[in-house]
């Protein structure tokens, strides 16, 4: 019996979820579902016409660093449209028990499609940064690894009951500030010592990306995982409106300019 | 109670697959299971002794050049040769609940193991492929992005119910879409660029890859997960086929003749 | 029903793991899951300290080559300190139900974290080491190929039941002779063309490393998921200490002399 246990170890999940649907599906009101529904879809097609505009914009690119710059927003826009589907689909959620903190027996909705989604583009979003202001691999690589932890902890604390998941979000926050002491420090420094045009746009891309970056904590510690001032729909809708300013507004910025991009990393180089 | 929840989620899963064993069982008739083992074992023995043929021919080759394809051979015969075994130890596999479309209560097998090892050697195929073509880094990795996404919400598609495993299939044959628009644009481009050996045996890797790149779906589509026409055991005996085709004899195919191995990326770099 | 089953597989795991924590907490005497405690929260606090060394000798550190060593020192003690977190929150956990061979009903402790945790850290400590010898790139891959795969059939072989998890364990144990027999040739040949200090260096952390990686093992098939000879809590303890060993005192011990570390790769730089 026990010999063939742990090869279906998820089988018996997935056979049983049939019959418990229904407390999930009574636990939103139907009014509030259908707001959600509608954002993962506004969301979705949103993300997913962007995808296009820069997988053409891909293809029709004349020079390797324009190439870069578009791969990179259509990985994130394509990456977060298929996270979007998979929460307007019903796919990308988790219901965990209510807990008496957050008022009562009312399920917890937990997307974890937020978090597959984040764990991609967000490391994406700061490797563009940081190759716009030409700082050396290392640094890079250390604030890539601080983000891919930040979310990984951010969605154990999503997931966790009340007490550790109060632990996880400031471990959570601990790597964003580690993220923010090397882009205040070694990245701004090496900013300032690029081509005019390509200074001022980082400086305006890093001010954007400061706002929204410390915005979706704040979303998330106000909403039903955290101080409950407000519900799992409105906190979707706040979350659509973010992931909308950080990946197609923000993308269609650092792309606008293509003489910009042009000039990356060319006084670097002189350095070298 | 709630407070020591989320750690131990997996437990009772574990827990409680012992008892549910005897359906999955009964699920193929005996004869049925056996062929199926068979060609799991077949597959697992095959592929190992390739990847140890590979590992040899990594420590005896005498340039990096020939190393490179050895070693991206051994990875992904070995990795390959790992599913086979976690497949015919009958750790490898979910039951979903039968559906309605493919024939009432009879439960659908869903090999995951098959999907973790396509994420982590079909990219490798691809990077053989472009390494050949000489392509820039920067559409090497939008080819590798997209085969990763097509193999992902392939996964996704085999373990949704009907409704939405179309939808995915329909994003996965996309991403593999764009992966061919790739191929046959930049990547041919730069292929004829070439030594003229090197174009030869990439023009030849390229179609045998094409051929069987889309047989995959194919045989997905047909199989239990689409239009049922036949059963898991003949989707396995089939995809074993093409596995063993994509991995064994293609890898011996590319690293046949070292002499070419040795031009590849010898024009570009005069170019670069 | 079935339409919204695959998305929320996971709902009704983390709903029912709350009545079934009881034998879990039984499972262990207290005294044992005290000391369990203690042991966890000792290596989470050194660890987490460390990564706050490393981190300050990140910033500080005035040459590329000094900060690639703490930076992943850092990621190393800071990653490894949120599995033991998660451990020591009873998070990281999974309890598998006895087994006749290793003494009835009582289930067994399969920490998952420890494996997250390697998967991660054990590379980034091959990368350190064969950095030192200053072997070529595809030897690297290689060995980092066979650690991450060594570590995922461990992780199989940990949550398997007994007959399979031995055949696991000797395919994990295959990759790590694989990584031995490149360590001892292609990556000790090339430390020996390097820089004096840095070979002795190397061939110091050589064999620390070659003990501890080979104790390992040994400590795991001694324990409960092996023959049985010590518990959990003493495996735990053992664990720990090779823990603190590996990642602290090693890191410490590679970073502690900075000209050596300058000296990384500078004859190999000539002859490439």
């Amino acid at each position: 019996m026990a010999l063939d246990m742990s090869g279906h170890f998820l089988t018996i999940l997935l056979a049983q979820t049939g019959p418990h649907t229904a407390p999930i599906d009574t636990s939103l009101n139907p009014t509030e579902t259908l707001t959600a529904d509608i954002a993962f879809w506004v969301g979705c097609g949103l993300l997913a016409a962007t995808a296009c505009i820069f997988g053409l914009g891909f293809r029709s690119a004349k020079r390797e660093k324009w190439e870069e710059f578009y791969l990179n927003n259509f990985i994130i826009t394509s990456w977060a449209a298929c996270s979007y589907l998979a929460m307007a689909l019903h796919q990308g959620e988790l219901d965990l028990p209510g807990e008496q903190i957050t008022g009562g027996t009312q399920p917890r909705h937990v997307y974890w499609a937020r978090y597959a989604d984040w764990v991609v583009t967000t490391p994406i979003i700061l490797y563009d940064l940081t190759k716009l202001s030409g700082v050396r691999p290392v640094v890079q690589r250390a604030i890539i690894y601080s983000d891919i932890a930040m979310i990984i902890s951010g969605f154990i604390a999503a997931v966790s009951p009340y007490g550790q998941r109060m632990v996880w979000y400031i471990v959570s926050c601990m790597f964003e500030v580690a993220i923010f002491v090397l882009l205040l420090g070694p990245v701004l420094k090496s900013a300032r010592r690029q081509y005019s045009t390509v200074t001022k746009l980082f400086t305006q891309a890093l001010v954007i990306f400061s706002v929204f970056f410390w915005l979706y904590p704040v979303v998330w510690i106000l909403g039903n995982k955290g101080l409950g001032i407000y519900g799992s729909t409105i906190e979707t809708i706040l979350t659509l409106c973010l992931d909308i300013t950080a990946k197609v507004f923000y993308g269609f910025y650092l792309t606008r300019d293509r003489e910009i991009l042009q000039r990356v990393g060319e006084l670097t180089q002189v350095e070298g």
